[in-house]
């Protein structure tokens, strides 16, 4: 029996998400169908608002993973398209409450659902998408499924507390900023992915290697995430670029700059994180401290070390277009500079 | 075969919450274990955030619901403690989104989570109790027991972005306003009630009768509710007297008070429900108002039918000491006046 290893590509032509756009491009046709057919209501400023965020793109990657699962392990079913919906309303109902958090400007590219419908109206709306994300997964009828997405859940509203108290906190180690990613982020990545292995009825080993394929993919990809909002040379992503400096979020990036930093920029940070540094000047400061210890490379060092974990993961599965395209899906995510 | 009518009190002695309580007070402190256990979290924002709203009391109306069916039901088991826990933040988690959403400054006699802990902390522990009610219902493994509370959950849901809707729109009808509460409120009062009936295997005329029962006492407690708020002889409640008129909500003694009123008051009521009349004195001149065309008394009369429905509901039950408990705890609801 010959080693099957597959390794994370560090040269060469770049990673793309064609192939698997391709492997999900069915399957997510139908669970688009879901997604519009069951945001509808007959208030009409739901369908209003979720149409705002939804209809607004988005990469759907959540609900994609949940459909590349079902094509990996050869499920021949339609029951992942409904449930893949309830992963992406569970998303959306936190982008929702997340922009009312953080009193977002921007999101996709557009005016944030609660500057345009408010605070209220989006905090409701965001519960409403939850609420009909946990019908449509009763529908399914699987307890299974039922207990490993409740309990992501639970885990993401924790996960999104933790990341409240920690703001501002300029002591945030690295350890609890990889909790938060943990729960906030790749715990739905995780439950999205896992699903598909329960519908397909594969073995224990198959549902846990799925699970650690989206929650290391969900973690790589927090941490790129959060190092694009400090990369000058990145292109604009669909928020505003600066976000995390300005809310004083402990994300990655800053934790290493303040632990490599002097006692002078030590202080700058301490300042900036403390919420008196929020000017265009201040943040331009910031990228450069950032630059000057290499943060940002450092960050998606560690979004490739877990990116190569997630491909391990699914070495347990047969050799064959979807292993591969959920493969190079994860070296796009973490290659990605938007 | 005799006709087995309950008839709603109208006069005599004033009807007691204790019989409710002495049939619930042994299931209570079941639930009252459970929802002190599960609002735990190693995050300690989660249960000093909850804490502060559950802790402070509260009627527990509607886990007792759930226990004083179970026991109408003859229901031996133990289900229904982690049920009605289940039901009951379900419940809190819409009560601090609706702080968060109305900018609530009192909630049961004290300062609204929202003011203490600002709105972040607010609405994402609000998230956290409504995922951790979905763990609970999980664990219980009944699929029809999820379906009837994830339905509710999305109907309260549609019904609090309804009364959103409807907010500072004079034209709003009695029947639109009892669309609302029908969501925003009675549908919890119903589900409540017939998760008993499902666990004790009870037939299907008997789950209806009780969700009708749950659903007509919620609609008669709302409007109660409403109408307190307008009461010149009410005794303060938990929350701050006037909240509904400086808001803009219309509910039912205003929307009667419009219909009822003069071109003059008319033109008063447009530009109070409109956001310009939020004095003191314009609170004052409402109550008037109201009092003048006897709304008050109006609801409370439409409340009375409503609680008659929930008492014949549950005639198709033996008499006894449960039924009696339930039948004088709607008449409780209806007579009281804080």
């Amino acid at each position: 029996m010959s080693a099957d290893v597959i390794s994370l590509r560090t040269r060469g032509p770049q990673p793309s998400l064609a192939p698997m756009l391709a492997l999900t491009a069915s399957g997510m046709n139908s669970v688009n169908s879901v997604i519009l057919d069951r945001m509808q209501s007959e208030i009409p400023l739901i369908p209003a608002l979720a149409g705002h965020l939804i209809a607004g793109g988005g990469k759907r990657m959540r609900p994609m993973l949940t459909v590349a699962g079902a094509e990996l392990c050869g499920y021949q079913g339609t029951r992942h398209h409904k449930l893949a919906a309830a992963v992406e309303f569970i998303h959306t109902a936190t982008l929702l409450h997340d922009d009312v958090v953080d009193g977002s400007e921007m999101r996709r590219g557009k005016a944030a659902a609660n500057i345009v419908f408010g605070n209220p109206a989006t905090v409701l709306v965001g519960d409403f998408l939850f609420t009909r994300s946990f019908e449509l997964m009763v529908e399914d009828g699987s307890l299974k499924v039922l207990k490993i997405l409740s309990r992501a859940s639970s885990v993401i509203a924790q996960g999104e507390v933790d990341q409240l108290t920690a703001q501002r906190k300029i002591e945030t180690s690295e350890d609890h900023y990889l909790e938060i990613i943990g729960s906030k982020t790749a715990a739905l990545f995780a439950a999205a992915t896992r699903i598909s292995a329960v519908i397909a009825e594969k073995s224990e080993a198959e549902e846990l290697a799925l699970d650690a394929y989206g929650r290391n993919l969900g973690i790589a990809f927090q941490l790129v995430d959060d190092a694009i909002d400090y990369d000058s040379e990145a292109a604009e992503s669909g928020k505003d670029k600066g976000d995390d400096f300005r809310e004083g979020k402990m994300t990655l990036p800053v934790i290493l700059a303040y632990a490599r930093g002097n006692a002078e920029e030590r202080k700058f940070w301490e300042d900036a994180i403390a919420g008196f540094r929020t000017e265009d000047e201040d943040l331009a400061h910031a990228v450069e401290l950032i630059n000057r210890h290499a943060c940002v490379e450092a960050t998606r060092e560690r979004a490739r070390l877990y990116a190569q974990r997630a491909i391990d993961a699914i070495s347990i599965f047969p050799a064959g277009a979807a292993r591969d395209a959920m493969c190079e899906a994860v070296e796009f995510a973490v290659a990605r500079r938007y």
